[in-house]
């Protein structure tokens, strides 16, 4: 699935632009990308985020034909070091940096409302920590609840 | 096609919604309509307009479960009187009335640019011409050149 020139040269019919909801990208998207559930119209692709940079990203993720400017992309964590918990956010460029709160996305149904997970702002600096340019382009890294990997 | 209560549960993938160029409107699906070929994914209902008033297109143009301030539909033209050419546009609350200048609609590749098809706009006044009453609705009524008819 990664590789290949064009690439997002996906069957998305003309008139059609991908415009989901932070609720559809976790609750669907994410959530069946996790538990390999098959997804209707498989169009975000798989990165490796150490390897690219963010203006990368824009052809590789590019679905449609249409004008984008955002883009849409799974990414497995790099550990920072093998025994810890940070994450590597570096490319060969520069690195991604938080940035303000996380913020809590719920699902939504007729009757209730219930936390799905959760959603984390990261800036992109040219350079190295911690010194590095800030950037204009901004990430949001989606992550499901830990309950959420176990029922469907 | 036309009927069934829900209306609109076509298959469009989640986080997918249709917010067509005017070229995708004129030269993909209204050129593919009037020469009977296949639509990739047929969103576009055919209508009556002479028998719907706006605020009964939201339910039956639906596409996907989305929010939506737009809809779009295809209607053939009635005629005023069977040997004019005057379209007739009444419906049984109202009538829809040109406003403003007809807008030229281009395609447009690489190296060129070619007139396909025109806009006509129209607002939609509740009453009987020459009374009636202005409300929001507008419709924006898109035709093919007549030579967009004979070559594909």
């Amino acid at each position: 699935m990664a590789g290949g020139s064009g690439g997002g040269q996906l069957s998305v019919p003309p008139g059609f632009r991908f415009h989901p909801t932070e609720e559809e990208l976790l609750y669907y998207y994410l959530r069946k990308k996790v538990s390999y559930e098959a997804i209707d119209l498989d169009v975000i692709r798989e990165v490796d985020l150490n390897k690219l940079e963010p203006w990368d990203l824009k052809e590789k993720c590019r679905i449609g034909t249409g004008p984008q400017n955002e883009w849409y992309f799974f990414s497995h964590k790099d550990k920072k070091y093998p025994t810890g918990t940070r994450t590597n956010r570096a490319t060969a460029a520069g690195f991604w940096k938080a940035t303000g709160r996380d913020k809590a996305i719920h699902f939504t149904s007729n009757d209730h409302s219930q936390r799905i997970g959760m959603r984390k702002t990261l800036v992109f600096y040219t350079g190295r920590a911690p010194h590095g340019h800030k950037t204009d382009w901004i990430m949001h890294e989606y992550r499901l609840d830990d309950d959420q990997h176990h029922h469907n």
